[in-house]
């Protein structure tokens, strides 16, 4: 692992990170109505540290394999749609709109698991908590769509 | 060029975007003093629909290059910040605290031109107007917090 690359690729996860603290959840979030699942609050900032320094370290270990432009990209893509989900669905709090950057993340993080799996094992395998973790937030999203026909902003 | 990673990196490019069309400038952006140079509202998208094209094409030519991984993660800290920067400014209308994310804009944004350089005079080439309007856009958020100190919300 190239560790300049590293905080290069972490530098890129600050920017989605900020969103968490520059949109937090707040009243509008807890008075939504929930599946029993939800994952507790503390657990998002938590989880989201954790797999920030997985992917980061994930993608500073597929830049030193050679032919990994293609990973890369895809790892440029869901760190921008990573980027863009937490002002629509906790700025905006058009959880239905929310889904449309929720899918191109969930897509760009299995697509950029596979080709890390195909570069180097253990890049690939700090992909995986990060793909479980935003399957659980793509089902969370579209639950509280259905859970909450209300109090989504018309999109 | 690969027409592959073009198409990728313009996904990306999706993303940030997308926060032009969501979080659009309206009236509060048009009752701002604004500096004499500012650039009409008909601009914005124009210039960013060009500069996305050229940055993903830059991209896409420099990943064929041996040794791109430095500013092809560059690359991805940019297109992070630049998908931070709209919905702080327009969404929460934090005109001081999004000079943060412009910074780390201007700054990514100018070491992916060096870096993409070394490696592809087109590549680099296709950098500058990106660089220029940046600085541009820079400029223009540092002089609207001058002009408007009662209209950023507290930051």
């Amino acid at each position: 692992m190239d560790f300049g690359l590293f905080l290069i690729y972490l530098a890129a996860c600050g920017a989605a990170a900020a969103t968490g603290a520059l949109f937090p959840t707040g009243p509008w979030y807890a008075a939504l109505r929930k599946p029993d699942w939800t994952p507790p609050n503390w657990m998002f900032p938590v989880v989201w540290f954790s797999l920030y320094l997985m992917m980061s370290a994930a993608a500073a270990r597929a830049a030193t394999v050679e032919g990994s432009s293609l990973g890369l990209a895809l790892w440029s893509v869901q760190i921008a749609f990573n980027t863009l989900w937490t002002p629509v669905f906790f700025g905006l709090r058009r959880m239905k709109a929310a889904l449309v950057p929720m899918a191109g993340l969930w897509l760009s993080v299995a697509a950029t698991t596979v080709v890390f799996f195909t570069l180097d094992l253990w890049a690939g395998l700090m992909f995986v908590p990060y793909l479980v973790w935003v399957s659980i937030a793509a089902a969370l999203n579209l639950s509280l769509v259905r859970l909450n026909p209300d109090a989504a902003r018309p999109s």
